[in-house]
């Protein structure tokens, strides 16, 4: 289906949502939240059989049977929506080996450009300004949305949980692609869907990661983010 | 006095706060609420008669008598502990002009690299990698620590409002000064200190102010933000 006009209410469950790079770990645990939530999954990875092997695990862990796995080409081509959950070093040569797949489509980059030393998460510098703006340039004629880089992988993935919550700050320059993606955070229990901005914003969002992984070591959480004053 | 070190419970009324760029907006809300809550603010601007004349109206706005006003230099010099609140256009000159004043003490940037035109608000590149990279950079003697970025000023100004619920993130490689800019934010009723990570990553805290401003343009409030699994 196409994405619905701003103002109609969106319902998510009329989606599909492909995740490039659904056997990772934030693409697993936006899968089985979406999967729970009746949403329609493709898991995508380079090795058809892997996604395979995921989204049987997912299957599994969820009890419904509407997660499928595929090569991320077919991933890209049968969803409606597709997330972006590839680490950073592929995230350029995934998305432009998915250029005419993609064409059309709400694209919803969640990649953190961070790197790791003995000190612990740092931002990595990005040529285009963020993963998100990178996304965009290589996918001119893709609506590039960024979202849920800041929700706990753990979290989403411990299904024992009936909630995770916390906001998703979600970033964009296409209002109706925006809608549809906050539509998608709403649906996961305890997640609000929050705009945060224009694309030309994502990277201080993205890089947020590196600092709630300070805090997930210095205290011990999984920690998330609210925005406050928005009740 | 110096700081204490770390382990021990800090108690923030023994401190005198600096504020630098006292007279802006940021500067008088944390002033105004580090006031109220008994700690001796120095109010700093490039003018001191301006600096006394904003001293003068916080004193009538909290009812308390320690503010006081006066020149950069006089306020850095006084000071235990001093936040650099000045625009990202001033701040390189005025901490170079304040090199010897700060010497040995704790810097708070809470200066957000952010520029605006007609699409809002955007974040500008810093060459040292932040501002509060380039206080450090600048300052190479003093404790640079970078906070209170995220939370809004027409909260803190607003002193009807008995609290201001958010977290401030503080960054920093010198534990103990991190804990008594921490002992500053708790010190605030409704705010908790939470460290938020080396230094390295203080400017997609800076850059967040950005997206905080999006949403209080989108949703009509006046956003912070919380750190979520933490309680």
């Amino acid at each position: 289906m196409s994405a619905p006009s701003s103002g109609e209410a969106i319902d998510p469950t009329t989606l599909t949502v492909g995740v490039l790079g659904g056997t990772g770990n934030q693409g697993k645990g936006l899968a089985l939240r979406w999967a729970a939530a009746g949403i329609r999954v493709i898991v995508g990875s380079r090795a058809a059989e892997r996604a395979e092997n995921s989204a049987q695990e997912y299957r599994d862990a969820t009890g419904v049977d509407h997660i499928i796995g595929g090569h991320n080409a077919h991933c890209a081509t049968e969803a409606d929506v597709v997330l972006a959950a590839v680490p950073w070093e592929s995230h350029a040569e995934t998305l432009t080996g998915l250029r005419e797949e993609l064409k059309g489509k709400i694209l919803i980059d969640c990649v953190n450009p961070i790197g790791f030393d003995k000190k612990g998460p740092y931002p990595l510098p990005v040529e285009e300004g963020s993963a998100a703006q990178q996304a965009e340039q290589l996918l001119p004629e893709t609506r590039v949305t960024a979202a849920f880089h800041n929700v706990s992988a753990v979290l989403l993935s411990d299904m024992s949980q009936p909630q995770v919550d916390c906001d998703v700050l979600v970033l964009g320059d296409d209002r109706e692609a925006t809608d549809v993606v906050r539509a998608l955070a709403d649906a996961i229990p305890g997640v609000r869907g929050v705009y945060g901005g224009r694309l030309r914003n994502a990277y201080q969002v993205e890089c947020l990661t590196a600092n709630l992984i300070a805090i997930n070591r210095r205290y011990k959480v999984h920690a998330g983010i609210k925005i406050t004053d928005l009740d």
